[in-house]
């Protein structure tokens, strides 16, 4: 699989000199990565964005190391002899049109790999936007360059979808929001060769990768799979979909899946310790959250929130016992420090609501209080604190304190956030950056905790 | 109810003149919405935002319709002999230190009701931020005036929620992304005497009114709430937390509310038509979604999806089947429209993915087409469309078209956005005005398409 992340030199069928087309994109993004070692292919062209392009792969004068093939399907197979030829060990086919549209389709699936195998080739894709090294910058995928560029952040989480929008409307998504480190982000499509246990295999080996998050349609090689999955201590958060009747037949024709039994599926995942999402949004939160926080192994996770809202305090203690948790009792030391910030009339309680400690200290005083409190106690094991974002009280939570309770008591501390849109944008980059994942809403906070809290 | 929404006059206990206390926003607010006809009562001051500050209710030389008290606990049922004295009707206590804090609370509690029963006052909290008029524009909540000024926008949505910070929270985080239509919102707190069976009774009856949405942490006299809510056609969206036994704990010590079988409640609603959330988000979405559009009640909805990503529509197929709606049979009339813009490799399915077609003919045609061509098909009920949210294609959607298609057919449409943040707030914003629901996950789509789809 390495070749595939870091190949030195590559070619690419099918680049374009109209920068409205994708395979100019992607021409962008190669030249971008990898420079001089970017050898586009296409007989009409001479030069594409300065780098000379040549009328086959034979007549480029270095080894290539990887090839991204972008041009209509029937024309695939003959770019693959070329590949052979040249001694080509990795081919990425980005183009549409396989298995997914029917007979003609699986025919040409069938002659690609048949040259594959007789030569030795790895094919990656087809119908897909190929891999993506954020850890080395190297993005071989037809997305659009201002998407990614500046934009990638590195970090520990390898994403794989099988669908190609995905990676990029999600990156597009996610990168325009709240910073998200990444290491891989693969595509792979119909995965009529390379698929989730190659990369699986290669990402739980894979120093730069910390949590492996996928959207799968059909699960290839289940039992190896399991396997891998039950021997890495790397947390795998997996969106299956196709799991209706409905999703199935929408799967079937869109990367060409087979059926397998949902609750077979849902066991074996239990089994194996692997997180399963119902949704795109979840997958890309939960695994967010693993790459910027990790806690201890628990018995059962007992959490104590803090909240400026006693509603949100209700709905939240709903959904902490929906997800197998529970609210921390509070040791009696503990009360007695909340208590210090707290009207007179009041007693703390789990979830601690601070809004009338906030009307009389403001906010500074009770957050910091009672999140040391219950970071000290050694009756919690995680801690979700309400923070209302809003321009006017923004500068007056303490994030460096915040940030320093975590690596002084070594427990994870998720944040929920309500208020005006920029200023919660605002206060959840700042936090990430310090280890603190942030939530929209407040079962989001919760779905995190419950993944950071699951036996590994 | 009337008088809550619609004083003439309005007097203010607990006025301040400093900036920074909520007594002042609460003053702000009022002067704003009743100019003249505010009257702030304080001991300590003469003038507060330029208005004659008086020292009691009693030297204030007009009738007073609707007394806001936001004072320390204790001294209430002193203002409220002074409203019985000068014939007040009408009382919100904003305060908080009641029932929810112990028995001294319960005491006072006690002593409100029996001064409000012996003077025929009706009372509105304590424990909350009061009623706030959208359509009126009338603010009776002591949150920050910039919340709302200049963002509140009127329409058919009233909100009733349990809890303060959620009224005031909740309302700046949604008026700080896509419009949302508000008729009234009311933050009902330990409802000591008005409660959620008054506004529902209020509102069925409201011309202003198209939308009931509740969160209520405990649901007072079962028997009567039910009954109303059967009685209208009017869509009730309610959130009810203290589900859970955690929850049930954490309600009792915010609002002092009382243990209710939860399944119990769940049929009554499913029998009432009521549609139950379980998010706060959730609740908001669904009910600015029915604000924005609604259906002809239909047997089982049969959905269309046209989708930018064959991987959305999958994981949509699930999430529609999981709703009990089902993916709708395509007439051969619709599959023959849509295959003119689709590549000659690939037929028309449900969900349509149209990535091919676009990345061929750019998006304005493809999804103008798939889009008229499914809401011209009989055997679709609604449509839920999947639009890419990038800067590069934001001039190619024809949003009057589509808006145009709505009113033609008479089919809701639905949209999910993904990409660029900036770009999806702006598209958002344009939709909804033209009566287009928008959501921001895909599941969320799904569930508004459940609520519209829901008989009434």
């Amino acid at each position: 699989m390495k070749l595939f992340f870091e190949p030195k030199t590559v070619a690419q069928f099918g680049a374009s000199s109209n920068a409205f087309r994708p395979g100019n994109h992607l021409a962008q993004n190669l030249k971008v990565s990898f420079g001089d070692d970017f050898y586009p292919i296409n007989p009409k062209e001479s030069y594409i964005l300065d780098q000379k392009c040549y009328p086959s792969l034979r007549e480029i004068p270095v080894p290539i190391d990887l090839a991204i093939v972008f041009i209509p399907a029937a024309s695939v197979p003959g770019a693959l002899e070329q590949c052979a030829e040249k001694g080509v060990k990795r081919v990425v086919i980005e183009s549409a049109g396989f298995a997914e549209v029917g007979e003609r389709g699986r025919e040409l699936n069938r002659r690609c790999l048949e040259i594959a195998k007789k030569y030795g080739i790895r094919l990656w894709g087809p119908n897909c936007m190929g891999p993506i090294n954020v850890t080395k910058m190297k993005v071989m995928s037809f997305m659009l360059p201002w998407i990614w560029e500046g934009r990638f952040i590195k970090g520990g989480v390898s994403l794989v979808v099988q669908s190609g929008m995905l990676s990029a409307g999600f990156l597009m998504h996610m990168l325009s929001r709240a910073p998200f480190g990444l290491s891989k982000v693969c595509s792979i499509g119909n995965k009529m060769d390379v698929d989730e246990v190659d990369l699986l295999e290669y990402f739980i080996q894979d120093p730069d990768t910390e949590v492996i998050a996928m959207y799968l349609e059909s699960l290839s090689r289940g039992r190896r799979f399991y396997e891998l999955a039950k021997s890495t201590q790397k947390p795998i958060v997996i969106l299956k979909s196709g799991r209706t009747e409905s999703g199935l037949k929408a799967a079937v024709s869109h990367t060409a899946s087979i059926a397998q039994d949902d609750r077979v599926l849902d066991s074996a995942f239990r089994q194996a310790r692997i997180i399963r999402v119902k949704g795109m949004h979840e997958l890309l939160e939960v695994s967010r959250c693993l790459g910027v926080t990790r806690m201890k192994p628990v018995r059962k996770a007992r959490i104590a929130v803090i909240t400026f809202s006693g509603g949100a305090g209700v709905v939240t203690s709903d959904d902490i016992k929906d997800h197998g948790m529970e609210l921390a009792e509070m040791a009696p030391e503990t009360r007695k420090k909340i208590k210090q910030v707290f009207p007179e009339w009041m007693d703390p309680e789990n979830p601690v609501d601070l809004y009338p400690a906030i009307e009389k200290f403001g906010p500074t005083g009770p957050v910091n209080t009672s999140l040391e409190a219950m970071m000290a106690d050694p009756g919690v094991d995680a801690v979700y604190a309400h923070l209302f974002a809003s321009p006017m009280n923004e500068q007056l939570f303490d994030f460096d304190f915040i940030a320093g309770l975590i690596k002084k008591y070594n427990k994870p501390l998720v944040v929920w956030m309500m208020g005006d849109a920029a200023t919660e944008n605002r206060i959840a980059g700042e936090l990430e950056n310090k280890g603190i994942p942030t939530a929209t809403e407040i079962a989001k906070g919760v779905r995190m905790l419950a993944a950071l809290t699951m036996r590994r």
